[in-house]
């Protein structure tokens, strides 16, 4: 069997699945951040790590200052997704030996952009030689409050579905340049019950059955509400990937104010009320979302 | 300016050299971990992050399960260097699709056997497609007490250099099999002063110049004693690199009962008293060493 067969969380999942884990680690593999920390502390530390990789993510043509900005801007999104606040860093970057200074310094500028915004501390770096593409993987910690971290488990049946932004069309340029919602998530988690919550780095029809999936649920979808960009079809909203958009699960009865206190709070991002966690089992019912997932 | 004129130290010294530390930032990028936490926190945190790269650091012959362990060695190297005890750790591989699950499996074996070898919790996952080498990041987390800290940048003049185990030779193969020195590091830092340590990955020649530079030190170094692998020149023993020894500096009153104590606590492992640090520009008078540093 070779990788080609697998999708990429049965591979992680497989790898993984012998591993134990001891008392001080909360959420191991499996979500969008690794959670460590007792059950019982307050505070708990976040740990996610993560590769772009020339020809894969981008190509030799992206400018290389945008390269560096997506190779944080990744692991960022998964801390955003658990409402996190990034901390520290760790910066990995393997290229051929007849790369120029000038380019690398150039990758570092868009890293180091990223993680000024976003109050990250480059505590350590290494470079090693590459015989073929250019990598770059980044070792991200953040903190969370245990009362305000958001797992993709806890959504229920009956919970309402959002999703911030507009779908599609990442590869037109906005996978080079998105702005990771770690804002939007803080002050979602500080105000809110946020039930679930998972980042839309694979298109909401990869990342929305995974939620559900992890939540023990079901979903239906609004086909008609998905925000899609301007220019997209529905199946490039649902298809594409790399939106970097939070998709989350709150009980319906926080819903309009929800909605209410982020349009005044956000008033340049859309939030969509796109669908709903059902029992598990009646996915089957919803509106035409099925043939989508199933053209992937 | 290619990459092929600087070496790897002033590469990312140059590429960090303008991001600033945060006050929870205790050691930055320079030394084996960073160490992040207050300088009055009891303990502190370890964070490295480090890659092997397919016809870099291995061949695509070379034992899969010997991959991942000289993966996972690598950095549990560098948390040994710094007296700590290594705690998380993420694994990001990035493999070819036509990869089979297999060899894949086994490599992730050979990361297991050295994680429950040493106590590492894997925590996360990440698996990405390369169009062409193989890629594996392990980031690494560690904690050790303030007080059993060891950094590079410790050692004073006439503090007496200590190196573990035999060095040379490990493209026959001590590369992918050594042994991270996690226990004897605890030890020494437990029952000791070690004002000084860094672990042998580029060999003596490249890692002892390191140490004494971080110590603001020169440093002689006894060609004689270098305790060298069976088979090995002296210009192997401190030129190959890949040793993962430890080196490291203590004080002379300390280095008597050190050698007793370790010969009893480590009957196999030799320690040998090697060399001193010096006032800075001494380094010129050593026995014929900088002979071999310019051969490099």
């Amino acid at each position: 069997v070779t990788l080609d067969r697998y999708d990429e969380d049965r591979i992680v999942g497989h790898l993984l699945r012998d591993f134990e884990h001891g008392n001080s680690v909360h959420v191991g593999p499996g979500d969008d951040c690794a959670v460590v920390g007792l059950k019982s502390d307050t505070q708990w530390q976040l740990l996610k790590a993560d590769v772009i990789v020339e020809d894969v993510h981008f190509v030799r043509d992206s400018p290389p200052r945008r390269i560096g900005w997506k190779a944080m801007a990744r692991p960022l999104s998964d801390i955003a997704a658990m409402g996190g606040l990034p901390q520290f860093a760790l910066v990995t970057i393997a290229v051929k030996s007849d790369t120029t200074l000038r380019f690398l310094e150039t990758v570092y500028g868009g890293i180091a952009d990223a993680a000024k915004r976003f109050n990250v501390d480059i505590v350590g770096g290494e470079t090693s030689r590459s015989p073929g593409p250019l990598f770059i993987n980044i070792a991200l910690t953040g903190r969370v409050t245990a009362r305000e971290c958001a797992l993709r488990s806890g959504g229920e049946p009956g919970d309402w579905l959002y999703v911030t932004g507009a779908l599609g069309g990442s590869i037109r340029g906005k996978h080079l340049r998105f702005i990771p919602r770690i804002e939007e998530a803080r002050w979602l988690t500080a105000n809110f019950t946020i039930k679930a919550m998972i980042d839309l780095s694979d298109g909401l029809g990869a990342d929305l059955p995974r939620l559900a999936r992890a939540s023990g649920a079901g979903f239906v979808l609004d086909r008609d509400r998905v925000p899609r960009t301007r220019g997209c079809t529905l199946d490039h909203a649902i298809s594409d990937g790399e939106d970097y958009e939070l998709l989350f699960a709150v009980s319906p009865q926080d819903g309009s104010q929800l909605e209410r206190r982020w349009a005044k709070k956000f008033p340049k991002l859309p939030l969509t009320h796109i669908g709903e966690l059902t029992a598990r089992g009646e996915s089957a019912r919803l509106h035409g979302y099925d043939h989508f997932a199933k053209r992937r």
